[in-house]
């Protein structure tokens, strides 16, 4: 339902619109120094009104630890963290109540509930719950950095601007940052950005590509059947609002050129290439994680739109109102990175890599 | 880690050279006539040997019931379902245990279970496994199929031929089976054809793209967070070998060209067009799931391949002798509507919409 | 580890000296009437000071509903509720965390988990969280008195007194509030009393045997071999902390007088007797449900206590102050309930005769 | 449903009068030497037939392993196992389809399964599916014994005949297998062996108590709130068909005389009493595990019983002939040694005490 993993374990709770978001964390090993600034930097990351081309809601997105921490460090007992929230208007949303924005959860929603869902804003659907994974998944990633794994993503491609670079994790990582798009390549960001702001100003949206990276996962992690390496990060990424496909590696078209030969490398067994993304029949190969998720342009546009009105059944336009984001992949960076941090740290704890105290 | 579902829940055992391959599945509604034909009959669509395309490996895959079915029907108890091996050839993987296979679980099995894994023609990660899928699937089709949802797959892309054509699930159910691609579009399956044989006689091999189509699934279905349709969906796809993408529906590039309108038909609320593929915020919309899954082109080729020996770590070369498929595209697509209709089912049970009896 | 269930699933987090105890529900069927009064009269039916057999520590435990609840109805989507901590003294603590308390977690947590455990006050271990546990289970009572089930417990035995009358669940519910001890029996009550007091004036305590009744559950809930009924049940109370055994119906010595013979009442199959305490293979009879809970003597006590320095490994007198119960069982009741009614609701769901949704 | 676990985990399947009884285990630590004659040994003390006490059907219980062990070792793939029946004799069955037995599950599993499941020896339902716990569990005590953990159950109580004696894990190990009712105590079996037979005579049955002790638990397993150590041996010691009670240690009626004072022992921390059975506060103590296990007295007697006939609703009498065990005791307790071993083992993998391979 509400939940993710088996020894890292994720409970969400909160809506767009009302008190809060949050998320409890059970399973974190005890002893971890648990780096509030660290995780507040990564709500910063997908915070709304970060920049021109995000959101205008203004959210501090201030973290609040409510249990699991004592004297700085996690105690092994599950860790509630939460922001408030502070700007939502839902005056905005009520007239709406039965006029379901196309692209968005409202019609399902209801659906599911039987009306009964918190409509206002999206609810629990909101891209605003990511919160909730990006606290989870900075947690998870201190973990990860503790034991030399990185994990990295930007925008590949935005609206129709696709960089064909390649860029290791802590490029990604620091590159990325330089500019609102997040993209790792520079020359790629502005025009990515010029896509943007053209979209916009016609009250329309883009879509993309999000790359993500992870160095340093040992071979190994990842369950033979159902519980797969990539099986189990697919599915927290489409967990993701508007993420609507994940590709692993970058498959060729004939096996004699897809196939992954071995090598030694230092001493170690490696591969020639990555084609496999770093997983190999779902298990990782110690190659870095390496793919591609596909974003959605935002739903939300300034244009008119038909609808239907649920409780008469006609036909209806409708035009939202409200502070959006003309393209959604910056702000999504961040999250990928934490959903993969979530499962990456799950995955290492079952396999036993990463033990229940850190020390 | 080998087991899949909530409500309907899979517990998969076996290995490629072992005595069988097998599936406990628990939760089957109780008083569902199993109709062991249907069941045989997915099994002959997955089974080795069936055309010149598919490897030469001769099992006749014929279905045993061990437990849960009682006078013809479901009795509620799990049921546990066999196939035996008969035609494993384990001479020739004997050579090969210290020969990892480019694009094989060889070398992660090895780093996963500490070289104590059944090796012999991949184990328990072997593509033969997803016979277990396949009997599971057929089982939940049974139900579904009572239900008015029908799920259907097939070749949309092998190598380079790809079509464009879109059908409906019955139209791909009924036209896949006429030819030995199982491509709904006749005049792309002859070429598809022609592009393996092609491949074959080159030592090498294809991958390509299954498409998949289910009707007739309620709007509602899906959880909001972790277990969104869409996500659950993705996960068992992942978990068929080769797999290396899932995309649901075709995303446009801005967001008014994507947004599916909402339109009156038939005195319901529908959608104008289908780019989400039936899933709006991981719901199910009512309209029909539609995704893609990539298929990597087939590991086993018969070209000399590099690899190490894990004993000497020293550079070796390696031939994979055996019989394999050029393509295994059209082996994967009903282990793809396999995997789907467990994970369908499972949801609808756990919204409800299917109980745990059926009269 | 800190979660229960499947459809009405229970996250806890919080701890005795920490900022609050929470809970995240998931699964709560939407539409659900949330009556807050409710909630918070099974909070003040297990919060400390609530007369002069329970602690004197000083906590109001006022409701907070973080999320899931609009417009007074459960939207389906994640309940989170806590109670902050306000009389929380921890000075008393600190001095004690090389001393663990016989009968208490400090030494079994400090093991668990390297030390790092919130030791104050017992942390997550102590009695304290089980408001969690009667924030969820009030919640359930709520779904469930709409379905006609009604749970309730009273105190059977407490030292050596004991009652051996038999009341219903709504006797039980009506009487047990008359007295401060919550036996339905008032003349034992009075000797509960007594004992107590006793114990406490001696710088002692007394243990005691709850007995929980729950009238209207129907026939045929509960699953076949890992997940029956009364498995489920126990495993819930045993999370109760003090708890050490689970007891169903009363075991006869033998057969002939122990099975409980079918007959006809109301034209429905009914049990002469109940000796099996509702439960039958796992599996509901239709009967009340009925079983016992035995309540060990609190550990914290006013006497010097031998232990050992972890420290110094060295052998200790240790005298713990602080605000104690002399006997819990008054205040175990309400979370016997609570659980009780968690685990039924859940497979009451499970089972589909409670919908995801309630109008 | 019918599985159990999260790191070590059992699906169970088959029926008392279908082909076969049977267990899929997954993740049995990789490695493991799989001794197959150590598994049969723990069959052949629960088969039928073994003594004058025990039923006269006439089992071989041979064991099958159809997959995840190769060249004598665990591979860390599934390890599905199973036995098939020989003498089930259905006839004896089918005419009291329409009338249930007192205390067996043919009422209620009715009810849950709307009259689909296979009634036939109670179907899954039977005893004789335990089998399925046994096989799983004496791989379970393999790894067990392996890290120097040992648990043995006996015979603590019979009808009326109790021994007050304690004793060690090897001492009940050793001494209750000398005699029939697998009582440590010689002189109480001999008792208990006389109370079995007279109620035999009588065409009834006695329940009495199990006892079992595990030693060599390290201190720190268990979960802090709902999978407690005592609360998932207390839900698998439940899944025992004619298991009605469950208690851990021997509680005292104070605080001052139940409380284990903390000692140095050997230059370890430890307790000077173990009243609390091995557990505190959910957590293993490092004391060994006691618990005592309450067995009804066998619902199959001889004598003539009154019950409803389901399809005229019309009261009948019912004389259930067949072949049945006058007291289970003794064949219970193999069974809750394996369920304790499941358990045990599940908790030490995921505290990471018990690795995935061993060497």
């Amino acid at each position: 339902m509400n939940s993710l993993g088996k020894m890292f374990k994720l409970a969400v709770f909160g809506e767009s619109h009302g008190k809060c978001v949050g998320v409890v964390v059970d399973g974190c090993p005890a002893g971890l120094k648990v780096d509030e600034r660290k995780i507040q930097g990564e709500l910063d990351r997908r915070k709304p009104g970060q920049s021109k081309v995000a959101t205008a809601r203004s959210e501090s997105d201030k973290l609040v630890v409510l249990s699991g921490v004592f004297e700085g460090r996690a105690t092994g007992a599950p860790i509630a963290m939460l922001v408030w929230n502070e700007d939502a208007k839902s005056v905005d949303y009520e007239k709406m109540k039965n006029l379901p924005r196309p692209g968005h959860a409202d019609f399902t929603a209801q659906e599911k509930y039987g009306g009964f869902n918190d409509y206002r804003g999206g609810g629990i659907f909101s891209g605003r719950v990511t919160a909730a994974l990006v606290m989870a998944g900075a947690l998870a990633k201190q973990v990860l950095e503790s034991k030399g794994i990185i994990i990295a993503a930007h925008a590949k491609k935005i609206g129709s601007v696709e960089t064909s670079r390649e860029f290791s994790a802590s490029e990604m990582a620091r590159e990325s940052e330089k500019n609102i798009v997040r993209s790792a390549d520079a020359s790629a960001a502005a025009r990515m950005v010029r896509e943007i702001e053209k979209a916009k100003s016609e009250g329309d949206s883009v879509g993309g590509v999000v790359e993500c990276v992870a160095e340093g996962v040992p071979a190994g992690i990842g369950e033979p059947l159902f519980e797969k390496l990539d099986a189990e990060i697919a599915k927290a990424l489409f967990s993701i609002p508007s993420v609507k496909g994940v590709e692993f590696g970058s498959v060729k078209e004939k096996g004699s050129g897809n196939n992954d030969e071995f090598v030694v490398k230092n001493g170690c067994v490696s591969c020639r290439t990555n084609n496999a993304g770093g997983v190999l029949a779902g298990i990782s190969s110690g190659m870095p994680l390496k793919f591609t998720v596909k974003v959605k342009p935002t739903s939300s546009i300034a244009r008119k739109q038909k609808t239907v009105n649920l409780k008469t059944l006609k036909q209806e336009e409708l035009e939202v109102h409200g502070r959006h984001d003309a393209c959604i992949v910056p702000r999504v960076i961040p999250v990928v990175e934490a959903a993969t941090a979530v499962v990456l740290l799950d995955q290492l704890m079952q396999a036993q890599k990463i033990g229940r105290i850190i020390k």
